[in-house]
């Protein structure tokens, strides 16, 4: 099993951030415009990304979230490599910031498309630094792209 | 072992590619402006960062270097987490694309500068598809914000 793993801060408060990872209007304003469904703990959550080579989207079960500290997905739906791998954000205060640390685990093997899905979350992690810094973030279809694959 | 992964495309060459991999002033056009040393295979690079809190710089020696194809360093001197690690790029062609698929290998424990690095990895491999697409990559000390970490 290997894991993505990513770390930003943002001058944000953790609620703020908190906010961004479990509402739907946060989540569609740094990751995919097109976010839908329930994102109460038990909820699932769905990610859309339309036009895109890959992936075509992601049905995330909240597993768990706890305020201003802690969220943690289970993908029960997507491309067949997410599948039963968890989504992890952990918050914390650190020097004036709110510090996201990020953890895709559960990956069965280190493939092209993990590399892809790495460099991805990161520029998606940078939108959420941004949106809630600036109100602005840059969720799809307005992301930054990284190569062929989107 | 852990390992941070990462995949961009260009729409550059592997040639220019593989030239701001190897040679001093490609790497610091792209990575940080403090960049100095030997850039043949057997030789040691040394990257360095002023003025931020960490790291404040590495030493890489050069193990292979295969024209338009694979560039792999080890860390020979730099924080304690990086000695020994390895770092390869990995050069193809895809869809009018020059695919680097970069990983950081061996690192002993995903801890919290493990993910930083990860995050901030991202962001110069953003640097080199925008040096070699457009000319201008944003190396340090005019790298993207991150974190607190910088």
């Amino acid at each position: 099993m290997v894991d993505i793993l990513h770390r930003i801060g943002t001058t944000s408060t953790p609620e703020k951030v908190y906010a961004a990872l479990t509402t739907v209007d946060g989540l569609a304003s740094w990751w995919t415009q097109e976010t839908s469904g329930d994102s109460d703990v038990g909820g699932i959550l769905k990610f859309r990304f339309h036009g895109v080579p890959m992936p075509d989207g992601f049905d995330m079960k909240v597993l768990q979230a706890e305020p201003a500290e802690r969220v943690l997905w289970e993908v029960v739906d997507g491309p067949k490599e997410w599948i039963g791998t968890r989504i992890v954000f952990e918050l914390k205060q650190e020097d004036g910031y709110t510090i996201v640390l990020f953890r895709h685990e559960g990956w069965e093997e280190p493939g092209e498309f993990m590399h892809h899905c790495s460099t991805k979350w990161a520029t998606f992690l940078m939108s959420l630094k941004n949106l809630t810094e600036t109100g602005k973030g840059e969720p799809a279809p307005h992301d930054v792209r990284i190569s062929n694959w989107h």
